[in-house]
Parts: C-alpha cells; sequence; structure tokens
C-alpha cells in the first residue's frame, strides 16, 4: 500500500493537525480517536511512515507496540475497564479510514456494547477530559 | 490477570494438544483458529505465558508482533485478500475466550461479511488445507 504523507495522522505527527494526545515517546504518538466506539478511545500511531501493519518497517514496530501496551494498561485503569479491545485494521475491507498505520485501544465494560462505527464526533471538552484521565493513569504507572 | 497453565493454548504450546500450525521460532507459534470468523483465520501465540496483551513481558512484545506482521503478509497473499483484520481480545468483556494471549489475523474481502464469532467449528481437513496455504506463502515470501 502507497503512503500518502497528507493524511491527517501525518499531519498530527507533524504538528500541523490539532489532536488530544495522551503518550509520545521517540517512536509512537498516542491520541484519541475523534469518533470514539467507547469513552477512552484511543489510537497509537508509529511515527515512521507506514500505511498500514503489513507494511510498518520492522524496526518501529518493537516501540509501537510497547507504546500501545503502556496506553491500554492506562486506558483499563482510568475507564475502570472489564477489558480492552486491541486492534489494527488493514485496508478499507478491514475498516481502515485513514491510511497511516494505527492501533485502536478501546475499553470494555461488561454488558455495555460498543457504539457502532463512525456514528458521531466526540465532544470536543470530553475527548479533553478522558486524555487527561489518561495521561493521570500513565503518570501513577510511569511512578508506581 | 492470574494465568492458567491448564489453557488449551499453553497444552498446544507444550505439544499436549494437536492445532493446525503455520509458523514458529523461538518466540512465537502461529495456528489456524478452529473457529473462524473467514477462511485463513489464523492466531499467533506467544511461547511466553501471558494471560493477555496487557500482562504480556516487555521482551516477549517484539517477537510476537514481527511474527504477527509475517503471517498477515502470508495470510493476505493466500486468500487474496483486499484487507487483514489484526486484533487482541483482552478480558472477556473484549470477547477473550482463552486466557493466553493470542493475535487474531482475518483476512477480509470487499462485500463480504465475516461469520459471527463462536459461529461453528470448521472442518479439519479444511484447516489443514488453509495451513497449508500461509505456509506456502510464508515460505515464497523467506525465499523472495
Amino acid at each position: 500500500m502507497t503512503y500518502d504523507p497528507g493524511n491527517v495522522f501525518a499531519r498530527i505527527l507533524a504538528g500541523e493537525a490539532k489532536c488530544h494526545s495522551v503518550y509520545e515517546d521517540a517512536r509512537a504518538l498516542a491520541i484519541m480517536d475523534v469518533m470514539p466506539r467507547a469513552d477512552g478511545h484511543a489510537l497509537v500511531l508509529p511515527k515512521a511512515q507506514a500505511a498500514d501493519f503489513l507494511s510498518l518497517p520492522g524496526e518501529a514496530l518493537p516501540g509501537v507496540f510497547a507504546a500501545t501496551q503502556q496506553v491500554a494498561k492506562a486506558v483499563k485503569e482510568a475507564f475502570a475497564a472489564d477489558g480492552v479491545l486491541v486492534r489494527v485494521h488493514n485496508g478499507s475491507a478491514a475498516g481502515q479510514v485513514i491510511f497511516h498505520m494505527h492501533v485502536h485501544v478501546i475499553p470494555c465494560h461488561e454488558g455495555r456494547q460498543m457504539k457502532p462505527p463512525g456514528h458521531a464526533f466526540a465532544d470536543d471538552s470530553a475527548l479533553a477530559e478522558h486524555a487527561r484521565l489518561i495521561r493521570q493513569a500513565l503518570a501513577r504507572q510511569a511512578a508506581g
């Protein structure tokens, strides 16, 4: 899959588009999904340019999944979730919409259905608050 | 999450239960899902004992996702898929059924729905054939 450097995640990584970030290191950036399937739905983006997981350079793999693990633990704690869904859609047939690889981290609660995909843009102030809760949980985990 | 060493994936890794394997290295084993959501649905298991992705030791992360990337490329090729879904269910609230971490690799085709979860056990000879196709694609990728 060819990489379009003008995609919105590339622009976020370049600081040219806004996001609610929750985590950043040399290899990955984690942000809130603006159309969350559940409150706390975060996305982990490799800084490496890759349209999807299949085309991600091998040397970029460990960093993005180490970041994903940290974010998944924090999302679970911050939203008192019973479980966490971690997934990567590769190709539009698999539900991918933006062609910079991203790992979805979605908190799950027993008996609660996820919202349908493409449901609605979340309120910006709600996303800011959810990002704050995840950053707090990450800080607690780093301290603990 | 505590780890139950008697789970079926632990028994497969110990050679005590059967599977249709497609890939194995020092850190991961990939097998066919016996209740596939689509033909070619494979699972990648870390050899490290971990109930889920959140509790996987950090040093085990790169190996399992490197194996997953290889398997995902092979599944896409072997089943002429338009896309590939890669996901990890963590906790029963997120749809996890067997509590040894496993990464689902599911080929997707435009306009074709996945089968519902827990739909039916696949025919054993069909799984054997699907495993053979994926192993062939892996061999081609290793050669090419």
